[in-house]
């Protein structure tokens, strides 16, 4: 296994120097403040989260009678997470909590989440479904069931896809029953199941996706239910088992320690549930974390993709070959600047993304950039921190196919992320049909207005960077009309044909703006800088260009297969 | 497990139609003939080989008192394949072989590779090493080890690569003494070899790179040595161990049922061998097979990319979701029409590459354009079967992460082929630096001279495509200059830095070509024909028009990132 190493200095700078504490004087929280938080959270992920990664891959869960056993490499950093406060890290005061700024509770997210994945899936749906009963639960939900989630007693998931229903929600056939006691008597079986079951956790907290009698098809006939495991008494104890049984334990390419369960309710006998949120409202009730839980998928990408490649920079800077340390061979100092500019670029959209949180209640414009970054983190990210990955794997050569460093697991972990929470096919028809056309264009033209201030504003030492991206904004604007063109003939399926190339397009021109951004103000203070600060901006810099000349250059192309698409390429039987 | 099918009709087309059977007069085969030989092998693939993929692959191996145990899987093709003449379909007539043309050949080895790539490996190296041996072997081996290995009863390795000698062959350390008869001691410790000890064979029969005493430094003293692993008597019959022990067996990513051993030789004991080749031509011995084991590593990629996308072809037509099969959704419906173009351009140059093997010795130029040709087969066909079957994983939604459906095999088994037999950073390097500049760009001008041709006489429905590939080749000329003019100033690092982007370009240009010629057959002979025939050639012209749209574009840009590359990025600290 390979030395666990984070690039801190560049969370720090996108933290405190890049996103500053604007908004973030209500947490009372100074420069320092964020520092010291993020050191001892790198003490907790490298000590206690790292060192649990390669024995819960190769371990992996065992299914006995039923029950789903986790690696034991696991228990020590799960208790460790919740007795140290981590979990109550951006959780609400009222109920425990440590609020925190969101882009400082992403970047420790992202640092567990990269050093083990599986695990990080635990707490992290279990803070989602707490999320979602804590801001629609009944009072009783808020008594007996908040506190035990927030002690780590308990744990959560989010119940929706079906074998027939996976992104097509709407089709699922879970049925709930009123029982005429305000419960519901829930059927149905529900499959990919993360965290479905497990012995992390006492009792587990489901929301369930379900159908009540009389409600209309497709989504509008769907409601969200509270489903425990075991029961839970008037008093809020423990009671009998719910019937909620994990009938069946996925076989994965990887996250081997994250327990993605089939599960059957209300076969062996009654599954109970209450209903949570209003009758029919089921999709919109569980949508209320979607933003936060595609965003978290993105994270899931940023993550692995910037470890993978911080332990890369290890090993090419160990291991010898034609007598130097491979860094010295052009073509993997190549790799090492691409690995670099786009795991950086991905922290750096992440966490711009994620601060926007902080201030988007009160603010319909950060709303709208919300939901048009949303699709963009979770999709670039997945797909780029995979990308990483497998490039860090071929920069460590034979070595890097076997387990010896643990490379070949970010490749396998990954790649999960482009699939669940929506595919990326899903946020690419997000992002043009609803998050572009139905808004008329009025997010996107408002990014790309302070992409166009960036750009004219640029050092000239970027020229040749500011001419190259000056022509991509000239090409985003072709691209759209073509697009508009299309969706005012009502040729929807040459959009449709068209939307993952175009939610790439746009995703290479955010994350060039918000590394632009960071190689500008690192043009300012590299100046005055020495040392280590000096040798930091100046990566800054380099990553921008880097980012230009190897990603941002191929939206050129990308253009030019969308706008020369041609209507028999609908049409063809295949 | 998906079910097994192979696109036939397009093999049938590469090998009948677009080769014809130029020079394969000496074979005495007939068209019919082709395809009675392919549908005989696809009956041994579909009901042998497929079946043991999963299996071998969730099974493994196992390691056991130094022996290493296949999963019993494997055991029923190996038999069946040796039986029945199939790996002595393309060996020499003298040795018991049934020559045919290599075309044809490597049209069946990837029929095989894709079903189980992993298990292939054995039968592979066996015939690599056996080949080394029949050409350059004493006439004690040609009477004694030739036969077994012919049979099946025994296999054989190619032994490189130590812990400090990877891309740097000549670090090697292993010795080899002389003994005085005639034979060698052999000391040192190999490590990632494939089939380095198994079950499958009686004995094996390693080809060893080592140093014997007085030899220079680096490539130049190193020799080459056949070296048993049971020792074998002046009467061909199997001795005594020779001291060759599996130290280790690799944990791999995938390839779960190939052998990847660490090798000790004369660590227990003498492990004598046998000089092969003259002394210190151990180097270019070992290489005579160099361009071979390098198509074949491209073959792995087309050939697993190939499968992965008709098992979904298959899914995406039978998966229902919204109310109609997913092939129907267009961006499901752009994956599929980029994985075919992807897969059949893979196969149509591997097929193209192949037959310039029989008509090579007698001619430098085809040797030249094999030579280049090389490179591009194993690099962008490892790296694209790659790209394939991770499309094909997303295709498959959350069934592809799981192992149900067999797809995420292909991702973790094709990973190795861009890196064993030379990384693909290896072979961008010796396409630019040996291939193009020291040959002093005679073979490529050669090739695009042809490309030029084709592209002038396309049919008239090909205008933007036309278009396209004229704007590319001139790029591809502005490329060269840029990389001849670092050449002249002796700027060798921006040459190397480069090297993968102009592999890449070159590759998609050649791959573009082949899918041209095929489509522009296809256009003649869609006219007159009929039924399937009809709608196969339609999906020919449709497969060059994607594959221009989708992946040839992107060199216009590719082609930028070389020509505005700036010196300070081979210069900062990084």
């Amino acid at each position: 296994m390979g030395k666990y190493r984070v690039d801190i200095r560049d969370v720090e700078f996108n933290l405190t120097e890049m996103l500053k504490v604007q908004g973030w004087q209500k947490y009372g929280l100074e420069d320092q403040d964020i520092k010291g938080i993020l050191t001892e959270y790198v003490k907790f992920v490298e000590n206690e989260v790292f060192p649990s990664r390669e024995p819960s891959d190769l371990i992996g869960l065992k299914h006995v009678d039923g029950k789903v056993i986790v690696p034991e490499a696991l228990r020590a950093p799960q208790k460790s997470f919740y007795d140290n406060g981590w979990f109550a890290l951006g959780m609400p005061e009222d109920i425990g909590g440590t609020p925190v700024p969101e882009a400082l509770y992403v970047s420790c997210m992202s640092l567990a989440t990269g050093a083990n994945c599986a695990w990080m899936m635990y707490p992290g749906l279990s803070r989602a479904a707490l999320n979602v009963i804590n801001l629609k639960g009944s009072e009783f939900m808020k008594t007996h069931i908040v506190p035990p989630m927030m002690s780590g007693a308990w744990g959560g998931t989010m119940c929706l896809t079906e074998a027939g229903a996976g992104s097509d929600v709407g089709a699922l056939r879970s049925t709930a029953k009123p029982l005429g006691n305000g419960k519901y008597s829930i059927q149905g079986t529900k499959i990919f199941i993360s965290s479905g079951e497990s012995d992390l956790y006492e009792n587990n907290i489901h929301l369930v996706l379900a159908r009540t009698p009389g409600g209309a098809e497709g989504t509008k006939g769907i409601s969200l239910f509270v489903v425990p495991r075991f029961r839970i008494n008037d008093d809020g104890s423990m009671g009998a088992s719910n019937n909620v049984v994990c009938s069946k334990l996925e076989h994965k390419m990887g996250i081997h320690a994250s327990a993605t369960c089939e599960l059957q309710f209300g076969v062996t006998g009654e599954s109970e549930g209450w209903l949570i949120g209003d009758e029919f409202e089921g999709m919109s009730t569980m949508f209320i974390m979607m933003n936060e839980a595609r965003l978290y998928c993105g994270i899931q990408g940023e993550a692995q993709g910037n470890l993978a490649y911080m332990m890369t920079d290890t090993y090419v800077k160990e291991r010898i070959q034609f007598g130097k340390e491979i860094i010295h061979h052009p073509d993997v100092r190549r790799s090492m600047l691409r690995m670099r500019a786009m795991s950086r670029g991905m922290r750096a959209l992440c966490l711009y993304t994620a601060n926007l949180f902080d201030a988007a209640h009160e603010n319909k414009e950060i709303e709208g950039l919300i939901g048009l970054l949303t699709p963009i983190c979770k999709a670039y990210c997945s797909e780029n921190g995979f990308n990483v990955s497998v490039e860090a794997l071929q920069s460590h050569g034979g070595y890097g196919y076997c387990s010896e460093y643990g490379i070949e697991q970010f490749v396998r972990d990954t790649k999960i992320a482009t699939i669940y929470e929506g595919t990326n096919a899903i946020q690419a028809i997000d992002f043009v049909m609803r998050k572009i056309l139905k808004d008329g264009g009025k997010s996107l033209t408002a990014l790309t207005t302070q992409m166009v201030a960036s750009v004219q504003k640029l050092d000239p030492q970027f020229k040749r960077e500011q001419e190259l991206f000056g022509k991509v904004l000239m090409s985003a604007q072709t691209t759209m009309q073509k697009i508009s063109e299309w969706a005012k003939a009502g040729q929807h399926n040459m959009i449709l044909q068209n939307c993952t190339d175009f939610l790439n397009f746009a995703s290479q021109m955010v994350v060039a703006w918000r590394l632009l951004e960071s190689a500008q103000m690192a043009a300012q203070k590299v100046g005055t800088a020495s040392g280590d600060d000096k040798a930091y901006y100046e990566s800054k810099m380099v990553d921008f260009k880097v980012y230009c000349s190897q990603f941002l250059v191929h939206n050129l192309s990308i253009a030019k297969t969308i706008t020369d698409f041609s209507e028999d390429m609908c049409s063809l039987e295949i």
